[in-house]
């Protein structure tokens, strides 16, 4: 076998993510592992758990990671709440809503589903009125859905619940970092989120942080696994949980003081978590939504100049990526291919009603930035001349600069 | 918030695993990212495929990654193969094991165990009268249990379970890469395993093949996630895998030519688990097998030369670690926290039965080392004589240097 080490071309990653990582997180992986059990690595993990408190804006105890992707957050929330015919209701505005209903109905949940045409938010009297007629155990809703750009407003969620005792789960992966996000603040009982967009990391680690009434309702499920359960250790009440690797009752007590063997702690992406929350907080959370806010802006300001048309809602946009319209004429898939290979700069198409028919732009994390943006517009001037429309030369930059001011 | 970059204390991990990292994976994961789908991903992704296949020896097209640490690999095959109320077999012969049973519990399988005392393996005609007796869908079985530091001899298994049509499993997380494995050649369906062991990597990804006999098991009960289903995706007949992230039907979608949209890779892991698997066929996997064994024998002669008695049938022990009943009068966990303390040593205790009777040293992966074994001998002999035992005084490291020759 022939092959070497890999090397991966210069990219910049300028989609709906994962984007760029920052070399500060890369670096940070390269650390050497520690034993699961040293106490430099509970020190470590503690620290994440406090750290991960402040991105989420939250005091719960239960913050902490789940050792993979943001779907594998996403599945351990919900398997953990979920009992077979437990009622849920998902309100969709895109295709990680689809996700929570496709995760939720494997649970054995009773689903039910209100939608919104993509493009579109629900009004908070909309979610109320489902939430009064449904009357779930677990309402589960995303906050940015980066396959429309849209973010549902999430502020009035709890008093749109009211008196009905539903837990809020919500998907925070795309907005986490980059959007204003306070689960306190409004009340959600569970969010989880992943390295990726906003938090400039590698996908492989899931934040995630569960308010004191949801531990309850988890805990209550809770099952020692055979082989190190005690005599004297209570079977659960309630149903078990149908996953191990996602259960969150165990995975509780692996980061809480017992320290419950579960499973091998993935060391390196623990690193890397750590170290994208510690830059995030270094920053500051509210000046990292400025930032992105500001990018943000920039890059919408300059698709506009080079005559693109953005897509959706623009008063609920999350502000690290927009949708334009691929111009009439213009093989969107081939001028993102020719945007990679002579630029080396990724952006995305999207799925179901919108594949192939918008290119969704990020400016997120590491790649909310000055240059980043500029690089993305120049080079997106040329592929729309190459593809026969007429941009306004100069025009994408020189728009983005004002904002810049 | 004044928290500095990560700075883990020097440690050589000389446990059950995780171990030390060889500093050429941590510095493949440092770097930078690529998009999901860039040619050069694809690219890497593929030769993933061609190496973990020579890894397994074995021919399988599905040889991938789950994005998870080992155990998110075991729970992935099982809950993909399972059916609530199949019956699967679980020879138990240490901790391992009992993951096994608890996994499979989970996913709602009619579970039968056959046991043996720790520190034994199973006889292949014990396990062929179970299989007739049980007719399993699903034998599930653990090659190394490091709870026990034995390793269940496997290659006579397929003739043991003879013409019963039952699917093999195995977890090999501790053996694979340190000891003699053949997939194809010993006729296992599904293996899984992890980095963290002899493989010399971190935890957090998970290598899984497949046989064409289980992929046709498994993709009777695809189904295409909401959100990504077309018109013509066929429902499928069969109950539909309880789990969405760890689906291996879709999983094998998101590998293959059709590469559908799952999960957002884990790059740095995929990366970490390319380099982990490129060094070991460029060492050969004979002979880091054969390394194993070697630096495996000389811990044990010097162990036993500093008066410690090694647990367990020797004849089936896995290669790359032992262990040894801590003596009478001597502090086992005080002990093992000197070691740590003053030397930056790690070695392990066990669970169960074997908790605080027993250490498990471990030599594998990049600690699989002349270096490491002397170290860790001639710091366990300060340490040994600091609690009140009477090591010979070079005697552990005379004896490892004497199987060195």
């Amino acid at each position: 076998m022939m092959t070497g080490p890999f090397a991966p071309p210069p990219r910049l990653l300028m989609g709906p993510g994962p984007i760029t990582a920052d070399p500060r997180v890369l670096r940070a992986m390269s650390a050497q592992l520690i034993g699961q059990y040293d106490p430099a690595m509970t020190e470590c993990m503690n620290e994440v758990m406090a750290l991960y408190r402040a991105v989420f804006r939250s005091a719960n105890e239960q913050t902490f990671l789940v050792d993979g992707t943001s779907r594998a957050g996403i599945e351990a929330a919900l398997v953990s709440l979920l009992e077979p015919g437990d009622r849920v209701l998902v309100p969709v505005f895109g295709r990680f809503g689809h996700l929570l209903v496709e995760i939720a109905r494997r649970c054995g949940a009773d689903v039910h589903v209100i939608d919104v045409e993509w493009g579109r938010v629900f009004e908070p009297e909309q979610i109320a009125a489902a939430v009064r007629s449904v009357r779930p155990k677990v309402l589960a809703v995303v906050h940015g859905d980066t396959a429309t750009t849209m973010a549902q407003p999430l502020a009035d969620l709890a008093s749109a619940v009211g008196d009905s005792d539903a837990l809020l789960y919500c998907d925070a992966t795309a907005t986490l970092g980059g959007n204003d996000f306070a689960t306190d603040g409004w009340g959600i009982d569970v969010v989880s989120a992943g390295l990726q967009k906003c938090l400039g990391g590698p996908s492989g680690s899931a934040p995630i942080t569960i308010s004191p009434r949801a531990a309850e309702v988890i805990t209550a499920r809770r099952r020692i696994e055979a082989g190190l359960r005690d005599i004297g250790d209570d079977e659960p009440a309630r149903p078990p949980i149908a996953s191990n690797y996602l259960d969150l009752a165990q995975i509780m007590e692996y980061w809480g003081p017992r320290r419950l063997n579960h499973h091998t702690e993935a060391t390196s992406m623990l690193y890397a978590a750590r170290e994208c929350a510690r830059l995030l907080l270094d920053e500051g959370l509210d000046a990292a939504v400025a930032r992105h806010a500001l990018h943000g802006r920039a890059m919408v300001a300059g698709v506009q100049a080079l005559g693109l048309q953005v897509f959706g809602d623009q008063r609920h946009r999350m502000a690290n990526v927009v949708a334009v319209h691929i111009p009439d004429g213009v093989p969107g898939e081939q001028a993102r291919a020719a945007l990679l290979a002579d630029f080396g700069i990724e952006i995305g198409t999207s799925f179901g009603p919108l594949h192939g028919r918008v290119w969704r732009i990020g400016t997120m994390g590491y790649n909310a930035r000055h240059d980043a943006v500029l690089m993305t517009l120049a080079a997106l001037e040329q592929v729309l001349r190459a593809y026969g429309t007429n941009p306004l030369p100069g025009g994408g930059v020189a728009a983005a600069k004002e904002v810049y001011g």
